[in-house]
């Protein structure tokens, strides 16, 4: 039998309440999400202004981090042409974006959930996340 | 031009906490998810315990309240067999649910968007839904 | 080679304009959707005020009037559980619709395209796809 | 509550009276969408003699320039190989495209909508986009 360590709800608020204090600080709205370790969404929040489609992309980097253990924009440079991960961008439906800001959050070694933030620019984006990341673990 | 109304994230978040409130009180671990007019959603939150395919009927429960201005509950009669709404079920690939649990929210006649709870039985799911929009307005 | 019969966009345009007029006089704001006879768009109109999933259901609807060959409404008693077109409203990803609102139109016995009409009540869609066809045909 | 600001079906009428007539002008049959400030299809056209797949694309285009509140043309640098947005083109089902002719619109700093032409080559389509726009704002 295995014991899974997850991300709790609490956990998944800290994370969007640690972004969204940043996303306004830098006066930029962004749609946040928080996934499990499995991939499946906790917690998601549109922030008023935000565009559009940041909603799947927010989740789809969640998505991403989570799954493959690293910041979605590590993976841009495999995923080239020519590269061992090309074409990892259609698979999935289109849902492994390698757009910057998605990460992965880690405790003692394991993938315990992800953050994906999108609506801004790609620095915006991963700014955010992280800030998310450093609310989590208390080291705003 | 258009001048349209919607939920903004403070409304959602209030339609949230409303929500997971009365999903503590009854001890039921629900996902519950909140679309604004156009059936988008703006926030989510899946409790700790709650099932997983909660996370994709509550969404869809608020995208079809929303998108038809009936509780979701409302609209089983009408897609029964031989009724006029047979088959939208299957609609939107497989996104109207009939499912109770997913409420429009009106203001001033206008449907400013939808809410849906997942994960329990379908009168806990009704009333969690129900106790979200009570504490928008201010009614609990 | 085949010569085929088709709806131009000036055909479209008289359909959508004459549905619109009957919408307009019931006071119901309609989604209103033109196929040509191989069941692709070639006109859409969303009239204001009138519910987000009928775009969907509005081009479906047109696009299963032009597929079968019969108004969606005649649909219905064959989809039904034990009838020989028992399952069709799953097929084609959902998009096959056995909602009242969609007509194929006929010209000389050869179907020519399709109208597809949503966000009122089954009769008000019906009346209203009508009205389309009967615009176009100068019957009004 | 928000209150939110999208192109009524006049607007989305003239767009595409404005962007037909662009298209008439230079002899090329073009298809032509519209989309409101949610990326939701308003209105539709497809001119005689233009190509079937034009029909999504101008659709696609019209959903992307209004999600990233840039012309479509804007977004080919960045989701180059080894740039920033690689892999948007996969994304959201493959509907993010970055084929020029699709453009958004901004009224008082705000994206109420957006307009996408396909079936020409980039530079007309982006003519026939641009002279939807014109036609809207009063500026042929």
């Amino acid at each position: 039998m295995l014991t899974i360590k997850r991300l709790d709800l609490d956990d998944a608020r800290m994370l969007i309440d640690g972004a969204r204090a940043k996303a306004e600080e830098i006066g930029v709205p962004m749609a946040i999400a928080v996934t499990d370790e499995s991939c499946n969404l906790i917690a998601f929040e549109r922030m008023d202004g935000s565009k559009p489609p940041g909603t799947q992309f927010a989740i789809d980097k969640a998505f991403t981090a989570t799954g493959t253990w690293k910041g979605t924009h590590e993976l841009r440079e495999a995923c080239q042409p020519g590269q061992p991960a090309y074409g990892i961008t259609a698979s999935h439906g289109g849902r492994m974006v390698v757009l910057t800001g998605g990460l992965p959050i880690v405790v003692e070694g394991n993938v315990v959930g992800g953050i994906g933030v999108s609506s801004g620019s790609p620095d915006q984006d991963l700014a955010v996340a992280e800030a998310g990341i450093a609310a989590l673990f208390g080291t705003t």
